[in-house]
């Protein structure tokens, strides 16, 4: 067994490294090492959020879903009844809790019914996720022995550290956070996230948890954060795979003193929505930039679709050939293989109507290569780290972004012998 | 420029090389070298067949087909109007014709026009194919300039060399043959094909040709031939990619004076169709044994499904799965990554009931790792080159299967800058 070597941070990690995340009011972090599976590390995150609080979340669709991710919407359905108080959210690296049988429900609960006794809350309100390694045992011991720990070093200011126990293959943290007015009143919303989600199932997940001081019904929450997934979260891809694991939660505190946001139409739910949703997407692209072997972030953007979904479905079909990856591995402006995507993808195309950008380069129209297209051109542009490749496909006004990474050797090496 | 090297043959191609594919009786083959991309080598190919036969074809379902399989679609569905006489089938390498636009429609209607000519056929009896790279300008001077040349080179027994003439980056050119008993009358089906389809769609496609001297209405055949193609040539993938070419045509002349099969359920019908389909499964199998990168053959088999439709989701869900592929790549029997797959393929599935085997290997059941399983096992099977993943549903009885091969550092290295 090979000794294991801290792969090098992402080239396409963002320049100005994690992010200084503002306080929370409402919310304080403790991060600790259980030894779940690494050594020498921190591997759990506990975040306390204070009573009246409204919690949102959205989940992996798997069908083979871990217990965590199973307890979790459980616990979120049965919301309205489950009482006041405040809330608790415990995530650890190192072992998914995934596909263990019976006795992974039975750790989900003994760690829930754990942190509820420590913080003292109701067992309902307190939420979990896990991510590592598929079909381990996991003894809740590893866990609950070490809770009482981090209930003393709660602390408003440890977002980063929970941000940096969560990491499994990741090669930087990752956080998000912005500022706006709701009204008159100053609110913040701060995030973080790791991959993989679609980037690294074995050691799986996305998981992701935003925070916001701001006063906000928790069904308007709730709608704005199913809504904004598809065009963050959802519009992102490594490598088409999708964990039994993935978890993005939105906690809005209420503490900033705004008016409540009950109405999802009001001008302050749409100055929030607007704000939210960047944060998202920073964290959303983010994992991108993480993606394994990766050396090109590359935006699809799709235009001319008759709806929204076949925009995607394209996007989609793009962002995920790895023919279309490889040849942005080397650098190939390879435009054939954005043809046979589109081909491919299921939605309505017209081969004479389509149009093809790299950049602000016009490669194809009417159905064969652009008269004006030298293929100089197109290499010179691929040779950028950053890359949109646009498609208009003549047909309506429906449009659809997904963003992705190259297929390099990279992947192959990390993923070929992951667990030895 | 590098220079280009020809591969080595795939370490999947079958032991025997090219099979001795029987003469059918009705049909001549030519082949000859054009240059229409390739130097030094035979780049298309011309059957001529007999009058009466019946033809029947099944084609890519992209938006963006290429100009030959439009021609083709248009010809079948046009058939029974279209008159008495012989068939032709001309093959080129090298040139997709896919994504030309209204030239390259045009070039189809020449080079089918001359060989019409030439053969003294009906111009609507002449089906053609083209595979190559997308998007290049394709003069038709190429292939007509050759056509009396070929004419005078039909040969019986030229189906070999008819196989070699439209490979592209096959490492071995792949045929398939049978005979069997129709009553009393004994009957031949010989095939070939080149990859690759989903394997190399740039220069790009899946094309396969079978030609049998038994007598059966075109209506059956083309039925069998739709039907088989489920079971055979889409339950292969070697990147889940789809050619804007992909053609598969079945030829039966009726010269073997076979009662001809006209009932679709009759004894003849469903012994031919067996014979058939055995043709058409070994051709499929040999595409993905010639997968670019390829080291290891994959059989995965899902059983227990509610219907067939769930089946083979699922199976082409782990059969797809860049993270299944790369650990099947680096001999790891990482089961975790087929429950992930199993539970992204949108298909019914239940953690508790699902079963998986690797080989006779039992790894996993009632929703974890089997108490029997043993790393060491998984991992000594993975060693093999033919490997079989089968995944029980416990749900109901249906079954599905696709082959796949495993995704390695060979397919990066040729797709990531295969056009320079």
């Amino acid at each position: 067994m090979a000794a294991k070597i801290a792969p090098p941070v992402s080239p396409l990690a963002p320049a100005g490294g994690f992010p200084d995340l503002p306080v929370i009011d409402g919310v304080r972090f403790a991060s600790g090492a259980a030894g779940v599976r690494y050594k020498n590390r921190t591997d759990v995150m506990l975040a306390e959020i204070s009573a009246g609080a409204s919690v949102a979340g959205v989940f992996t669709t798997s069908a083979t879903r871990s217990a965590p991710v199973l307890d979790c919407q459980a616990k979120l359905a049965a919301l309205p009844q489950s009482g006041d108080g405040g809330y608790a959210i415990v995530v650890n690296s190192g072992n998914s809790n995934a596909f263990t049988g019976k006795a992974g429900d039975m750790t989900v609960e003994a760690v829930t019914t754990e942190v509820a006794r420590v913080l003292r809350l109701a067992p309902a309100h307190v939420f979990s996720a896990s991510t590592g390694v598929i079909g381990e045992p996991f003894p809740p011991e590893r866990i609950t022995s070490i809770l009482e720990d981090l209930r003393t070093q709660l602390d408003p200011e440890g977002a980063e550290g929970a941000a940096r126990a969560i990491m499994t293959t990741d090669t930087f943290p990752k956080g998000a956070c912005v500022e706006t007015r709701l009204g008159d009143t100053p609110v913040k919303i701060a995030g973080f996230a790791k991959g993989s989600g679609m980037i690294a199932p074995d050691m799986a997940t996305m998981l992701a948890y935003v925070f916001t001081d701001a006063a906000i019904a928790q069904p308007i929450l709730q709608e704005m954060l199913s809504d904004m997934t598809k065009r963050t979260f959802n519009a992102v891809t490594v490598d088409s795979d999708t964990s039994t694991s993935d978890s993005l939660m939105a906690v809005a505190t209420g503490k900033a003193g705004n008016t409540p946001i009950t109405d999802g139409t009001s001008p302050e739910a749409l100055a929030f929505a607007q704000a939210f949703e960047s944060v998202l997407k920073d964290l959303a692209l983010q994992l991108v930039r993480d993606g394994e072997g990766a050396t090109k972030f590359v935006e699809v953007r799709v235009t001319g679709a008759t709806n929204e979904g076949d925009a995607m479905k394209v996007a989609r079909s793009i962002a995920d050939s790895p023919l279309v990856k490889t040849a942005l591995a080397g650098e190939d402006p390879n435009w054939g293989r954005v043809v046979m995507a589109v081909g491919k993808s299921g939605a309505q195309a017209d081969r004479d109507l389509l149009s093809i950008h790299f950049g602000d380069i016009l490669v194809a129209e009417n159905g064969w290569v652009a008269e004006s297209y030298k293929e100089e051109l197109g290499a010179a542009y691929m040779k950028n780290q950053e890359l949109q490749i646009t498609v208009d496909l003549g047909l309506g006004a429906a449009t659809g972004t997904v963003w992705t990474c190259d297929l390099t050797h990279g992947y192959i090496t990390i993923n070929a012998d992951y667990r030895s």
